[in-house]
C-alpha cells in the first residue's frame, strides 16, 4: 500500500497466470501452450525482419494483419480488431463495451481474468452458475444484463458449447454486447465467427497463443460488425498507439497463411488429447467432455490438491484452482504424446 | 457512434500518431525516429529465437530485461517497471498513480497524449503555460495537485529542464507523484534517474523507440521506488498479464547491452541536430534550445502549415501542430545527414 496510489490501485485483487518455470528440466501442462513450435513460415518472418523496420513505428492499425484474419472469415478488416494478446483485447471490450448500468452476466466457472478486468473498469457482474454438468444453460442468460461474456469452450472446464445455443444466446440479448471468447475453439469447438455478419451485438475473440503456438508472441483479434470494431478502436487510440511490435504483426501474418500446418497441429493435439482422456477414465478419473487443447478431470477417490502437489514433485506441472466446485478437478494440457504418458505413468504409480 | 458503446468510448477523443506512410521513397522527419538501424546484437537476439520459446508465455515480469535496467541505473529490479512501449506505462501511471481527488499539471504544450489518458480514466487536469520562450518554470507548479506529469526534454519543443529545476519540482511537491517522462533525455537531457533514491515520489519513465532505434519493437520502462513500481505491477497485472512478447524482451536486452552503439548513435544524432540548427538559422528560421532527437523551428517570414504541406509534396514529410501557440512551429526529426540537406534544400528551394 501508497498513498500515492489511486483508489483502484489499492481496490484491485491482480490476476494471476500460470506458473512460467525459468528452469526448464519440467512437464510442463499448466499454462495450454501447443506441444509444437509454430509454423517455419513464422521463424522466417522473423529472421527476414529487418534493422530498418525495427528502427520505424509499427502500422498503428495493422492494416496487413487485419486484412489477413478478415479473408479467413470472410470478413473486412474494419470488422477486425487486433491487440497485444486476446487479454488486451478482452480488457478493452470491458471498458469500452461491457460498461453499461446493468451488470454483465458470465458463468460462475470461467476465465478468471473477467471479474479482475471488471474490476478494474468498475463494471458490475453477476455470475451465473453452470449446470451440474458443468454446461452453460443459456436460458439463464434471459435477464437484463449490460452484457454477457463466455468462453466457448469454456476455461478451465473445456466443456463447448454449441452453435446453435450461441445464436439462442444471441437472439435472447439483442440489446447488449455478447462476447464469445473462442481462445480454444479451433480444437473441435463451433466458432460463432460466422454469426457476424448476422449480429451486431456480437464480438467474437480469438488468439493466436494456442492453436498457433504462438504464445510467446502475444497476438490476439476480435471479429465484429463495424460499430463494436471502432468502439475497440476509439480505446486502443486512446491507451496506446502501437500495441502490436513489428516482428508480432510479421509472424502473426506469417502464421495465418500456413494453414497446412494449422490443420496438422489442431488434429495432432485432439489426437492426444483423446489418447489422454482413455489413459485417465482407465485410471479412475471423471474427465469433462472437451473441445479444448486441456483436460478437466477429478478422481473420485483422490484430493485433487494432493495428487497436483505430488505431480509437482516429480517435476509435472499442471494447474489447480483452489476453488468452489472446482477444487476437486486437475486442468491439464495436452502437451507431447511422450508428455502425456509421463503423466499417466506418475499418476499410475501414485495411485 | 453505436448504442453498444460505453459512456467513455463515446466520449473519448482519441490520439492521432504522426502518419507511417506505407509507400518508403519518402524523407520522413515526423516521429522521431533513429536514422541508425537498432543494434547488431539486438539483431542477433532475434535471429536466435527458437520455436520453442515462441510456443510458451513470455516471463510476464520480465525479470531478465528488468535486471539489466536496473543495473545500468543502480537499483534494483523491484525499482523499474516494463511495459508496451512508454505509452503503456504512461497509460498506466494515469490510472495507477495520477488519479486523486485533486486535479493533476501539466504544461499546455506537450506531449498531446496526456489529456488523451487523462480523459480515459477520468482524471481532471489543469494545463500550466510555459514561459514564452517555452522554457518550464517549476515555481508555477507549487499549488495543490493530484500529481505533475512533464516530458525532459520537453516535446515537441525539444527544450530541456535542468536537473536542479527537477529537484525543486520535487522537493515543492512532497506529496504527489511527479512523473518525469525522459523518451528523449539520451540526446543531451539530465536524467531524473539518479533522483529515484532520494524521492519516494518520483517515476522516470523512458522509451527504446527512441535513443535505441527500437519504435518497431515497443518496450518502455519506468523507474521509481518500490511501492510506486508495485502500483503499476498491480493495474498491469489487472490488465494484460504479458506485455511483452518474448521478442521484444530478448531484443531490447540484447540493446541495452551494447553501451558502445548506443553511445555513437546519441551523439551522431546530436552531431546532426547541431548541424541542422545552423543550417535553418541560416536560412532564417528561430531554432528553440533542443536536447532531442529533433528541432522545434518558426520562420518570421512563412506560414508554417504551408511549409509544412510544400514539404510534404517534395516527399518530406515533418511535422506540424495546428494548436494554440506553435501553429507557426515545424518539429523537425533529426534524420540521417542526408535527411538533413535534403530538407535544408527544399527549404532553401522555397525561402
Amino acid at each position: 500500500m501508497s498513498r500515492f496510489w489511486s483508489a483502484i490501485t489499492q481496490q484491485l485483487t491482480p490476476y494471476v497466470p500460470g506458473e512460467q518455470p525459468r528452469h526448464q528440466r519440467l512437464v510442463k501442462l499448466n499454462t495450454n501452450e501447443s506441444p509444437f513450435d509454430p509454423s517455419p513460415a513464422v521463424m522466417r518472418a522473423i529472421a527476414t525482419t529487418t534493422g530498418d523496420m525495427l528502427r520505424r513505428y509499427p502500422d498503428p492499425e495493422s492494416v496487413a494483419l487485419r486484412e489477413a484474419i478478415a479473408d479467413r472469415f470472410d470478413l473486412r478488416a474494419e470488422q477486425v480488431f487486433v491487440g497485444n494478446g486476446s487479454d488486451e483485447v478482452l480488457a478493452h471490450a470491458f471498458q469500452g463495451l461491457l460498461k453499461h448500468a446493468a451488470p454483465i452476466l458470465f458463468p460462475d466457472i470461467t476465465y478468471s481474468f473477467y471479474p479482475v478486468w471488471a474490476q478494474l473498469y468498475g463494471v458490475e457482474f453477476k455470475t451465473v452458475p453452470l449446470r451440474a454438468d458443468f454446461s452453460v444453460d443459456v436460458a439463464d442468460y434471459r435477464r437484463d444484463n449490460g452484457g454477457i461474456i463466455l468462453p466457448n469452450p469454456n476455461a478451465p472446464t473445456g466443456v463447448p458449447l454449441a452453435l446453435a445455443e450461441v445464436r439462442r444466446l444471441l437472439e435472447g440479448n439483442r440489446d447488449s454486447v455478447v462476447v464469445i471468447d473462442e481462445a480454444y475453439v479451433d480444437f473441435g469447438g463451433e466458432s460463432a465467427a460466422a454469426l457476424v455478419p448476422e449480429f451486431d451485438n456480437l464480438l467474437v475473440v480469438h488468439t493466436l497463443s494456442k492453436s498457433r503456438a504462438l504464445a510467446g508472441l502475444r497476438v490476439g483479434y476480435a471479429l465484429g460488425q463495424e460499430p463494436l470494431i471502432e468502439g475497440l478502436g476509439r480505446i486502443k487510440n486512446s491507451f496506446n498507439s502501437y500495441p502490436l511490435d513489428v516482428l508480432a504483426q510479421r509472424a502473426a501474418l506469417a502464421s495465418l497463411e500456413d494453414e497446412a500446418w494449422f490443420r496438422d497441429c489442431c488434429a495432432q493435439v485432439i489426437d492426444s488429447r483423446e489418447f489422454l482422456r482413455e489413459g485417465l477414465e482407465q485410471l479412475g478419473f471423471e474427465v469433462l467432455p472437451s473441445a479444448a487443447n486441456f483436460l478437466f478431470a477429478s478422481h473420485p477417490e483422490r484430493e485433487a490438491g494432493a495428487l497436483f502437489s505430488a505431480l509437482r514433485e516429480q517435476g509435472i506441472i499442471v494447474r489447480y484452482f483452489n476453488k468452489p466446485r472446482i477444487d476437486q478437478h486437475l486442468r491439464i494440457s495436452i502437451g507431447t504424446r511422450e508428455d502425456c504418458q509421463a503423466l499417466l505413468a506418475a499418476l499410475e504409480a501414485m495411485l
